[in-house]
């Protein structure tokens, strides 16, 4: 990787900027979970990031076939409290009590807390086990007929990984697809341009975004092709999401072996094979943001060559839609505009941000630098002039811009470029 | 409450067709966490109950009033790593290699159980601590001006409650709203009113939800003044939504005291009051069952009197709005009109069951059965006639009436037919 000026170097440029823009809460720790690719905690613009990206999958995988079914399982203990599981949530209160007690010998204190453990809840690392329980029931709902798919997001839980690093929470998305065994790796490869054109979709750089086919070695237990969606971060690629063609062995086990409960009537009587498709959207987060993150340079004319930091998210991501501003003079009748046009644009779902309530002085160019780094899509300023005329101006993130149009037409305006945009 | 017949009990017909309909998976354990008001494994149908609820519920956050911004917090460990908490998850096969060691005396052993578990990553049993510990960076973000709230939904944790429970989740909400302490007892008023408002808004008995003020010595620590939002259940009264008027104390230790840091520019330089609200919505999605879950007398006429058991769901909340059929003659025309409308309903993000898929044979009656006990909105029926003519059936659940329209209004009319109903 290439070596950059410590203040030029993208990943900590991006990283400040994401905790100064509200996309990540401030410490370090934070950060640095955030570049692991696992959960933070994220500020309010990362929060809807980070629900947008869950819901344009939600989206994506429940639309695309008419039997993608949804799913919310159980994080902790459920079915699972008798499998085996590193992680567990204990009572330390209990055990504490118990490491107390005097009247036991270490030999009993050793058994005690064994059984204690043992006895407690596992949480969970993965989607799959979850949605391969639900296989038989799920199945009668579409009369045992493949093939179908069953999808949950949700919190997994990952084991520290030996580098002093704690357990950590990721959000993943799971999409695990029944099909029968001689389509198995048509449908693998079918899932693997479908998530791929997904990722892209978002991407202001296609190419960053790729696929790798797994080779043997790395196959997981259980699997006999595996294919990864990586994203080439500066730091070097990623995984994203992982598609797996698993076969029928994990189902039969989970089912004791009982081929009958899990017979499909798909012409002859077959076991289904499962395609599972593993995405990490935390880490998917981090991606759009490196993606869409772009330092140009600037000449405002007065002063020497600046760098204009902008965060161009796909207009379907992005976390703030607008803002309302307003130009000099703060008056009260501004601030009513600006009220109803608010209340205009939460009612047709578009994010926006009360920039008129600031009451601070700043300068447009502040005002612009900020909302760029913010990822804002459309600026608008009310000035007197609207008051007179019922003109706006509207800048845009993107061509930077600046338009005037009548203030009955900007809601219209911002809700078509983004179904323009949805609809790529 | 009443004594039933064993096959009239409504709790128990509920659960049972909450299992059967595909509302929540099998299993005894799931049945039991579902009547506890914790989170179950949810079948498809629930799981989209679950996310509808919750969606609704950040829309009425977010879009009431401007300044309330989402948060997403962790759920283990993070900042909280050195608090106290009862329950934490744990590294088992570390936990167990440290018990299988033969060089340390009980005095030893106990020591290093003991800061092993202090060392490990607590979970979160609740949502307001996180929103807490965001005051200062999200104040910025509205230049200090109260009022301003911070919003968030995710799992949650309890511990066993004693009665031989073990730890279980919980899916919150939170609303938590920074005000001036001399507004605060108005602003619990409003977010009474405004929360109650929105869980009858789904309702089909308003008076089965209502308010009490809590008393005296149910008032938690550091609490002023509390009110429930509760539901009437067959069972008794089960509390779905908590608000309190917390003060400033919470807030100031957090802070470790340094009233500088919260200080708010709200005329007088303050430190804000809280005012939370904590609602768990896997209670809620029972209570919606429950509320809308009616057994009507039907006369058909053929045989004696029967029981016809609807869930009459708010249509906004409704997992499936709409099943698509065909009567008789299951051609391969009539099936390809069945895919278009499909795909016509999944893009304008209408939830369409595939009935016509079903190769049994059923009768017109058993489907309706079921799908009343689903709480499909509406029915549509393909036919021949449709293939002549474009006209299709189509059945209300909630009026049982069959109106037949052209296959180009459907879609529209059944969109109508939600927003309308969302907007009363």
């Amino acid at each position: 990787s290439p070596s950059y000026p410590e203040d030029q170097d993208p990943t900590r440029l991006l990283l400040q900027l994401c905790v100064d823009r509200y996309y990540v809460s401030p410490g370090e720790a934070n950060k640095g979970r955030f570049q692991r690719g696992v959960s933070c905690s994220y500020g309010p613009l990362g929060a809807e990031l980070h629900r947008n990206l869950l819901r344009q999958w939600w989206l994506s995988v429940t639309r695309s076939k008419a039997r993608v079914f949804g799913l919310n399982t159980q994080s902790i203990g459920g079915d699972r409290a008798t499998r085996p599981g590193q992680l567990r949530v204990v009572d330390c209160d209990g055990l504490t009590q118990l490491l107390n007690r005097r009247d036991l010998s270490t030999e009993q204190l050793v058994q005690e807390m064994k059984s204690v453990l043992q006895m407690s809840s596992p949480v969970r690392t993965n989607l799959l086990q979850g949605a391969l329980e639900q296989f038989v029931p799920s199945s009668e709902l579409v009369n045992r007929k493949l093939p179908f798919g069953l999808a949950e997001a949700g919190l997994c839980f990952q084991p520290a990984n030996g580098s002093g690093c704690r357990p950590a929470e990721v959000t993943q998305t799971s999409l695990v697809w029944f099909c029968s065994p001689r389509t198995s790796s048509q449908w693998l490869d079918h899932w693997t341009r479908q998530r791929l054109k997904w990722w892209r979709k978002f991407a202001l750089f296609l190419s960053d975004f790729s696929t790798s086919e797994v080779l043997g070695e790395d196959l997981e237990e259980a699997t006999t092709r595996g294919v990864r969606i990586t994203y080439d971060f500066p730091w070097g690629k990623e995984t994203l999401e992982t598609l797996w063609s698993r076969g029928e062995s994990e189902l039969l086990q989970i089912y004791g072996g009982e081929r009958s409960k899990l017979q499909c009537r798909d012409g002859s009587k077959t076991v289904p094979h499962v395609v599972s498709m593993t995405g990490n959207m935390d880490r998917g987060v981090l991606a759009f943001l490196s993606n869409s993150f772009q330092q140009l340079k600037s000449d405002d004319g007065k002063q020497k060559l600046q760098h204009r930091k902008v965060l161009k998210l796909h207009p379907v991501l992005t976390p703030v839609k607008v803002s309302l501003n307003i130009s000099r003079g703060a008056t009260l009748e501004l601030r009513q505009v600006c009220e109803g046009l608010l209340q205009e644009f939460l009612e047709a779902d578009i994010t926006v941000w009360p920039g008129y309530l600031e009451t601070l002085q700043t300068s447009m160019e502040q005002l612009n630098r900020k909302y760029d780094e913010m990822g804002v899509l459309f600026t608008v300023f009310i000035s007197e002039t609207t008051l007179e005329s019922g003109l706006v101006q509207v800048r845009s993130r993107d061509t930077i811009i600046k338009e005037t149009m009548h203030i009955s037409q900007i809601r219209n305006f911002i809700s078509r470029y983004i179904s323009a945009a949805d609809n790529i």
